[in-house]
Order: structure tokens, then sequence, then C-alpha cells
């Protein structure tokens, strides 16, 4: 069954609100196995919107509808819908006492167009909301089915999973089921990933997939399909361990987990705990680890240095030290890394100094340091390494991938260096 | 001039992915007076796609695509646009060698499928993109024209506004244009900046307004058209006096500026100084105050006491405190807000401490307080002030919510609680 979205309402084509509601019904119907083929987002005009439904009539069975049946003379998707139906509206008086005592309950007072927000398409079946005033609706015309939902996202949420999802299961059949596994990578560029594993999944009809970036990791979605699940597993299984092997550390996880997720899971099954030292990257690091519930279980905290004399006081940085090297360099981020995990009596210490930009920074010996060069220390017990790198784009960029690599670089100095953890 | 977005990938057509670009573009575009008609979201199916172009084309003179102009088989942009157009893709090797070295210089190797990137339809005009590898192109078809921006979003967003805009105000000549003031707000709820904003407002066929939750920020957007400049903007003026007068502290900025760019801006005016401890929003606030470029002229710094006794440690928050009153209380917070200015030789300390969640912890009196219980405090000079909070929402809003809520809290200290700075 091939299915179309369309989400209704100018201020989404304005782009002053997100649409919620097609993201959520997409990725709930394609993990049912499900095609879905497009999706649009249409103004609060009439012809516009008839025209979008004309051309998804061309190409799917099914058109999921969300926005539009509100109350006020920008909600067109009823009239709109009936007219390419070619039927009238009706209105259901059980349903019409609904509406009217579920708005006399939540504001107490008298609503104008309540009755509109009761009125289906002539033949269309009512999705009821108990939630909110807009009810939805089922239409069917020659060989196309039209559902029609709320815009209000949590509405839309309740009468989707409570009703449309069981009639939709109901009514395909047979259906190819899916199943994917996610490679988390980090660390090798996209198109090298790509080129590496089209060569071992090599995609045909049961087998595809795809890469996707998100910040500084790559995503790589394998997805299997016609297939009976325990044959499944095993191909995926297989595809997985050539995966690993062939693109070893990259892989950080299999599990969607995100970097500091994988990094809190290290810590604790080793009871070691951690502690941050930050310059440029301003707190970001520290942040992205106590996004991970439970990591106050290892992590210590850390100290965002930003001015050279908190690296001075408050990590034990030698004055003298920054002024032989430059507050940006390699004795600087390891000073930091092991001055953080002394100070508050960590077993690691990890440190980040560099430059966000967008300007460079003189640092007091003379000499210009670009923008994007980046120092990551580590300290573990008495051993102190630290690499050099190069970030490019914005301030925000940058600081971001200078947190992610501190991240990874983490990682991969606790896990050795063995493949995939 | 109608304009029609299509957004192609199969990761957002499957809703595994939120699309930036489509709304980003079309918010833009719409508030320079430009009529979006349309988006389209596309799998990357070049029959699809080209279907989408197609219907696109019957109600649109100016498409704009994003997505799909990467290096991987599934980048199909190029070669629909070129077979819609009925031409061949060609190359500029001056284009090819830029984007060679662009990756060279990235990622320190050469790069596969590279030539792909820097192909365009014939008698198309390359749009180039200085911070990543995919360029863009725009493509003229009878009546229509086609421009092709990459996905990733800010490299899409550096070439829309370097190339795209100019080029679209040259091309378009006369069009009703908008004057928008948007009003950023903290501290009121949405539905009742709405009544009040309708109430002064009066909206008509000239003047709207709409209120956008972004975070814990609320921006209410006030649009003007159909005047000329100078009415406009005395109009907007009037509006604004209006708006400021009634919602008082509540707005922030009429330059959609954030939270932290006020903050920035307060400190600098004032050759202050300010250090930051944070507990459960564990670096965010540092972070958010170091995304401003220029911030390292007054924030020196900031302490993450995640465990007690870094709190004890580095903020001298006493053990004997956090026994009598718990960690989670009004004391700790002003212990640790008094304890980073004096560590850090701040003029300004900020704290937050207290329960992100998703669960509640003991405090080591025997009493549980709730997720979301959080307290702020400010020290400036010898003035010490604390606010008990409750936020509701998963563990990532409570740490925004609170952030923020600091953040706001600072810059309502440091105004006096006059009305917008």
């Amino acid at each position: 069954m091939k299915i179309e979205l369309i989400s209704v309402g100018s201020e989404l084509v304005c782009g002053q609100i997100r649409d919620l509601n097609a993201p959520f019904v997409a990725l709930k119907l394609t993990e049912l196995g499900f095609n879905i083929v497009n999706h649009t987002i249409s103004s609060d005009n009439s012809i516009q919107l008839k025209y979008s439904l004309q051309t998804a009539s061309e190409r799917a069975e099914l058109i999921i509808m969300t926005g539009g049946l509100g109350p006020t003379n920008d909600d067109i998707t009823r009239e709109v819908v009936a007219d390419f139906c070619n039927v009238a509206l009706v209105s259901d008086q059980k349903t019409v006492d609904h509406v009217e005592n579920l708005i006399g309950s939540i504001h107490n007072q008298k609503f104008v167009n309540s009755g509109k927000q009761a009125k289906v398409p002539e033949g269309g079946i009512i999705i009821h909301n108990t939630t909110g005033t807009a009810q939805g609706f089922l239409v069917k015309i020659s060989q196309v089915s039209i559902i029609c939902l709320p815009g209000v996202h949590t509405e839309m949420v309740r009468m989707f999973e409570d009703w449309v999802v069981p009639y939709i299961l109901r009514e395909s059949g047979e259906r190819k089921k899916r199943y994917t596994r996610v490679f988390s990578t980090f660390g090798m560029p996209e198109s090298i990933l790509d080129e590496k594993v089209n060569r071992l999944v090599k995609p045909d009809k049961y087998v595809s997939y795809s890469t996707l970036v998100n910040n500084s990791t790559v995503l790589i979605r394998v997805t299997l399909c016609d297939r009976d699940e325990i044959n499944a597993g095993s191909i995926l299984d297989n595809i997985e361990n050539e995966i690993c092997r062939e693109l070893g550390v990259s892989v950080f996880s299999t599990h969607e987990d995100t970097l500091e997720n994988v990094i809190s899971n290290i810590f604790k099954e080793n009871t070691l705990t951690l502690a941050v030292a930050e310059s440029c990257t301003g707190g970001l690091v520290s942040n992205l680890l106590t996004n991970v519930q439970g990591s106050s279980a290892y992590f210590l905290g850390g100290i965002v240095s930003y001015n050279n004399k908190v690296k001075e006081r408050q990590l034990n940085v030698s004055e003298k030290l920054i002024k032989e090297f430059g507050v940006i360099s390699a004795e600087i981020a390891k000073a930091m890394a092991s001055g953080v995990r002394e100070r508050l009596q960590a077993d690691i210490g990890l440190s980040v100094t560099g430059i966000a930009g967008p300007t460079g920074i003189d640092i007091g010996v003379d000499q210009k340091r670009p923008v994007g060069l980046v120092y990551i220390a580590t300290a573990i017990n008495d051993d102190l390494e630290c690499k050099e790198y190069r970030f490019f784009g914005s301030r925000a960029d940058i600081k971001n991938h200078a947190a992610n690599t501190a991240l990874n670089t983490l990682r991969l100095s606790l896990s050795g260096k063995t493949a995939k953890q």
C-alpha cells in the first residue's frame, strides 16, 4: 500500500511552525513495513490543497492529512475533501453533542462554529477525538482512501495510534515486514563509508542501506525486507560482522546509542570516574555527558576554564607554561587534562582547548593560530596523550565537532582501540 | 513570483530526520514578501522526484530544492533535474579542483565520487559551496527556474543567504513588501501572551501576528504588509511600545537576540565578569553563554560540580551544610553561587542545582524531592538571592528550562527589573 502524507497549514508553509505530524506518522508506518511515497505541506488555500490531493491520489492508495480541521475560516480540509470527493458535508447530531460537551467542559463557554468541527463528507466514517474538538474522518473515493486528522500533535497522535494504525493493519493484508540495523560511526568520511558499505551489502531488491550525517556522526541504516524473521536476523548478523570488521573502531554502536551513552557504559562497567577541563567547547562536553541518565555514577564534574587565570588557579596550569607555549597548544591541553584529574580526584581527565572562532586569537608570542585549531588531551593514570585537530565551519560547528571528537577520543583511549563496543 | 520548495531525502520521508531546510527558506522568503505555495518532501526515488518536479513546475515560477547532492548513489537530484530539463550533466574542471582541494584539506585523503559533486546540468550556473563538497546550481527551463542546494543545513544556509537571496531579489521585481518585528519573551505562558497581543494588535488584512514557542522562549512575530516603509515603521513602533508596556520584563529582545546575547551585552556594557556553578544543568549554562562570540570578554568560566565532593572542594560548600539542608536546597544553591564567585574571582556568581530526572534522588535526610525541582541563585557582591522552580518534561526538557531560566534570572537581576533591554 502506497501512502502519501499531506500536512495542511499556511503557518507550516511559511516556515513559522515546524510540522511534527507527518514525520511522526511516517516513522511509525515505515517501521510497520509500509511505504511512504511523499509528504506535501499545503497552505490553507482551497485550490492548492485540492491540487495536492489530486496529485497524491495519482500516486498513493492511502492519503493521510493532518491539520485544517479547526473552527476558523482558515480551516478548509473538510470542505476541500468533500469537494474532491464530490459529496456534501453532513453532521451527525451525536457527534455535534459530543463536541459541544467537550468544549463546555474544557472552556466553560459556548463555542462558535462548533457545528463545523462535527461535519464529515457524506459517506465518511468519523474518527473520534476524545481530547479535542476537531473530529477526524475517513472517506473513500475510487481506489483511494483519505484519512483526515487534526493538526494538534497530541490529539493527532492519540487518534492515529488508537484508530488509524489498527485500521491500516486490518486493511493492508500481506505486506513486507522490514528489519533494520543501524551502525553509528565516527571518524570516517561519509563517502568512504558509503563506498565500503556498498561493497559489503551489495544492495538488491531485498537489502538496501542509507547513510546519514547527524552532527559529526554518520549513521548507516541497513534494511532487509521480504524475509522471515529468523532468516532476517542471521542475514543481518552476517552483515553486521562484515561491516564491523571492515569499519573497525569507527563503529561505536549497533543500538543507536549516542557517543555519550557508550562512554557512560564503558565508565560504569570499569568503575572509573571522569573529570573534564574545557576551554573552547565552553561546557558542551560536560553537557553532552550529563544528558545521559545515571551519568553521576561516573562523571564527577568539570572545569570550564575560559579565562587563563582560571586555567592557572583551578587547573594548576603554570603561567610560565602558557607564556612559553601559548594557551592553544598540546602542552597546555595536557596540563589541563592532568590538572582536572588531580583537582577533582578522578581516574581519568579529558581536556579540550582551541579556537572556536569566528576570529583567531593572538596567543602572546606574536603567533597567530587559525580558527578551528583544537587540542584534545587525555590523562589516564600517568599516561598523558594529546592530539591536534583542525575543524571547519561556524563557531557552533567547531564547538560541536571538537566536543564530539573529544568524546570519541575518550572512547578509543579506553576501549584500547578494539572493534566496536 | 510563486515559489515551491522540494526537500529530497528518503530519511526525511520515512520520518527519521526532520527537515530543517524548507522551513528556514520559507520563513526567510516569506519575510521578504515572497509567496511560498507548497513544500514537498520527496524520497530518493527518481520517478517520484521527477513527478514532484513536474507538479511543482505547474504551480510555481521558482523551485528551490535541497538535498540529494551528495556523493552516494542515493543522491539523485542532479540526475533528475538534468533529465527533467532534458540536458546532460557536465563538469567544470575549476569546480572539480575546488571540491578535491576542499576534501583534501578536511579529510587528508582522496575522495571517491568527488567528480559527481562538481557536476551541473548543462547550461546551469554553479552556486559555490565554500564549506562543503556538494556544489549547488541554478537551471532554467521554459518559465521555471530551479535552484538546487545541499541538504546539510549549515552549508545550505550559507549558500542561500550569500547567493540565492540576492539572486531572487534581483530577479523578482515588484512585490508586496512585508515588515515584521519580533518580540522575544520569556516567562509568560503562550496562551496569555496570545490573548494580550491579540487585544493590542487587533489583526486585520494588513497586520497579523503569530506566536511560536522556541524552547523556553516565546517569539511574537508581528507582520505588516502593503504599507509604504515610513508608515510601516511608525505603525510597528506604536505596536512595539504597547506590547513592551503590556508585557513588561517578559520581553527581552526586539532584535531576535537570544538570552545569552542579551546577557553578553549587559555584562560588557557594565564591564562585569561572571562565573557559573552548575549541578543538574551539567555544563549547559556555560555552553549557552560561550556560544556568543566575544563572551570571553566577560565570562571567566564555570565549575560543573556534579559530585558532592566537587561542590565541597571546588566551591567551598561545606559538608555540614549539605548534610543539614540536603544538596538540592536554596542554601546549597546560594553557597555554590558565592563559592564560584570567590574561587574564580568574578563580579557575579550564578548557580543551578536540582533534579533533572527522570528519577528523583535521595538526599540524605530520607526526604524525596520531586523531579524538576530546581534552585537558581545569584551572588552579586554580597547580595545572595535564590529562587525555587518546578520544571516538567524529560531530562533534556528540565535541563533546558533550568538553564534558560537561570539566564533569564541573571538578566532580570542585572537589569534591575526595568522594561526590555
